[in-house]
């Protein structure tokens, strides 16, 4: 019976995409996804396993054995073995690499360990078809026969010197277009983009980016050829790095999910509450020291949610505006012109603000002096507030501080603050007290 | 000497990649851009050309002949060729097709130009390479070298039947390992991606992300192969979308940029702003109908921006959390679970929050019941906070209505509200007045 329900489930499972095996093993019973890795073959599982969320991962490895999870490694590129394999307890990790079959598949994978996570050597990969400058296109095509058995896709074709020093590329096209005796070095492309095995991760990704690479050949220190990183590894880089800054502008610290736990999204989450609740104790603080003010003109406290809800709101579109333009490049000019542009677009979006809240008093009956000093406090906050919200910025990346920690939380706090003391300032300065 | 300066200009840039030659393009005066276009290699210029900023493009396109633009528009890829030619006029547009020099290229494009900007018929290229499924390995390879001529990079190599249906796919692996007279019919993958030409493209980046593909293969409604999209088109969207909902958030609509005109800019945000004046305005006007109770206790006064500054910052944490899973597809559990964890949720963090209010209170004597006020109002603010930030995008993404709309600005506006709001109806119950 169990050799039979063993069969049905392997049936089962021969048309499924890996990618959809992975988003399975993600919703049932973590034991259960156990054992039909037990059941299927480690050709379909092992590209499921690294397809899975971290936590689950690590669950679901839980359940193996070394030799199964060694199984699993060895059918796996050695960019995504090592990033398995980089989950597990040192221990654990030494008993599983020892249990691989392929020896020289477990050198590489060791060699990758040795790179840091975030960085080119971390995301590459040691599977790749390259070409000698000197062979003829014949014997490319044959050598590139025993190559292209380890490799699953062949994106390029690199080509090397003796010391194994990157040349350049060899094109499909211009290798089925020449004649089989051509040389390499004749028929090459010299014109090859590639990255150091010590470049930030970040920086990779802005390259490939850029000049819309597929793949970038990764060379160490001497330029020879030690790896390649494909754009599926740079996608998840790109989409994690606007993620995390739209997080980091809601006040949302740690990389959380809403299926996280209770305990990790209050992790995520209290300390900017905190940095909140600290900004409104102030602001109390700075209302109380007012206190003659407003006992004489009541009116004016009903409008300091107003007048810190707009400082808040223009300092985190400025920022926003900002980070992004941080993020890929793009902010030129210089500081100055840019301060008369925040500067500008201030004056107009506080003088139509303005005039919405003087048409407001007037419904309302307002006398002039209270109507003027709203208004003015208005602008003159939403102006700073521009102002805080674009320079502040600029200054933490100018020191190389992420740029995106002054914008949501942070900003909003300190303009609420700086809000109302201008406000009650210019109260004080205006009306007759 | 004028000829002389062309010459030195072309030798100037004949190693310069074009990605950076657009780069230089916008940072130029544009008319020394266009005059630069002139005289370099339309080779490298179309490239270029595809990847500057709109408003720069149009301006550039404006300085060329329409027969200056066609031959730019010959040498591009297809895709690239139908989303230049969709910026211009109708009327130019038929006279640049006109002066298109290669027939079938004109062809392409103009079928291309049928197709919504934002499907997957959008979004594809023409060129490929496809080989029928009752050839020969020989035969593929004689006639790939054909086509290879037409096509910059080889990413899949397509296999049809005599109809043109797309039957799988012939790995460069396959081709190279098996005999030449092995037929393709015995050799090639059936295991093949592919999207229908109608496809939205958001759902297409969906999909290559999910089966990290490279290239996907375009069908239409009899599944005949008519065009392939590529990895880099997908980034860009991946991008813009994670770019538009962090814009969404903090209160900007329209994609701007730094560098956009004030007009511009202003365009995006004050719309914003204003919904931001109306909540401020109305939360004023709450505040006046509790006249009564702000009198007697002058000190609630002092804490209206911290209760309208937490129920805030909680809503666009819980909107933040629940857009990015809507868009990442893995909000997974009941309704009701969701409800339980975002009220044990905002109930730690509401706790630890007021305890820290209370420690407040103490040191600057407030009395027992006005502490007890804000506290109680503290915790109940957050809790209705978390539950609309959370369950407003739910309900909007289920209408079909984009969730992003509900996070920033009308999020932290309506909570503003609310919180005023509850704040002073439980002062009222709780205070003696």
């Amino acid at each position: 019976v169990e050799q039979n329900k063993t069969k049905q489930i392997e049936e089962i499972f021969t048309e499924v995409h890996y990618a959809d095996l992975a988003e399975l093993f993600e919703e049932v019973n973590p034991d259960l996804a156990v054992a039909i890795i037990k059941i299927l073959d480690t050709d379909k599982t092992s590209d499921a396993i690294v397809e899975l969320d971290e936590d689950i991962r690590e669950h679901i490895l839980k359940g193996l054995s070394s030799e199964e999870i060694a199984k699993e490694v060895d059918e796996l590129d050695t960019d995504d073995a090592a990033d398995v394999l980089s989950e597990l307890s040192e221990e654990q990790k030494e008993e599983v690499i020892s249990k691989i079959e392929d020896v020289e598949h477990a050198k590489d994978i060791v060699d990758l360990l040795r790179y840091d996570d975030d960085t080119a050597g971390g995301l590459m990969g040691k599977e790749l078809v390259k070409v000698n400058e000197s062979w003829s296109n014949m014997r490319s095509i044959k050598e590139m026969r025993l190559q292209a058995e380890e490799v699953e896709k062949v994106y390029t074709i690199y080509v090397v010197d003796d010391n194994d020093v990157l040349k350049g590329r060899l094109s499909l096209k211009s290798l089925l277009t020449t004649s089989t005796k051509t040389s390499v070095s004749q028929v090459y492309s010299p014109s090859i983009t590639s990255v150091k095995v010590d470049d930030k991760a970040e920086d990779v990704a802005k390259v490939m980016q850029k000049y819309d690479l597929v793949v970038v050949a990764v060379v160490d220190e001497m330029n020879r050829l030690v790896g390649q990183i494909t754009i599926d590894d740079i996608v998840d880089i790109i989409i994690d790095e606007a993620k995390e800054d739209y997080q980091m502008a809601a006040g949302i610290t740690d990389d959380v999910e809403a299926s996280d736990s209770i305990l990790e999204l209050t992790r995520a989450r209290l300390p900017w509450l905190i940095l909140g609740l600290l900004g409104g104790l102030g602001a109390a603080a700075i209302m109380g020291s007012f206190d003659e003010t407003l006992s004489k003109f009541p009116v004016l406290f009903f409008f300091t949610p107003l007048i810190a809800a707009m400082g808040g709101n223009v300092g985190v579109q400025s920022s926003a505006i900002i980070v992004q333009g941080l993020a890929n490049n793009n902010i030129k000019g210089s500081l100055w012109s840019r301060l008369f542009k925040e500067i500008g677009l201030s004056l107009i979006n506080g003088t139509v603000l303005g005039l919405l809240v003087i048409g407001y008093g007037f419904i309302q009956d307002f006398d002039v002096l209270t109507s003027i000093t709203i208004v003015l406090s208005l602008i003159i906050v939403i102006i700073i507030a521009a102002l805080i919200g674009t320079f502040v910025p600029i200054v933490l990346h100018k020191r190389g501080i992420d740029p995106a920690l002054a914008t949501g939380p942070f900003i909003t706090t300190s303009n609420d603050i700086f809000g109302i003391f201008i406000y009650f300032s210019i109260a004080k300065l205006i009306l007759p007290i």
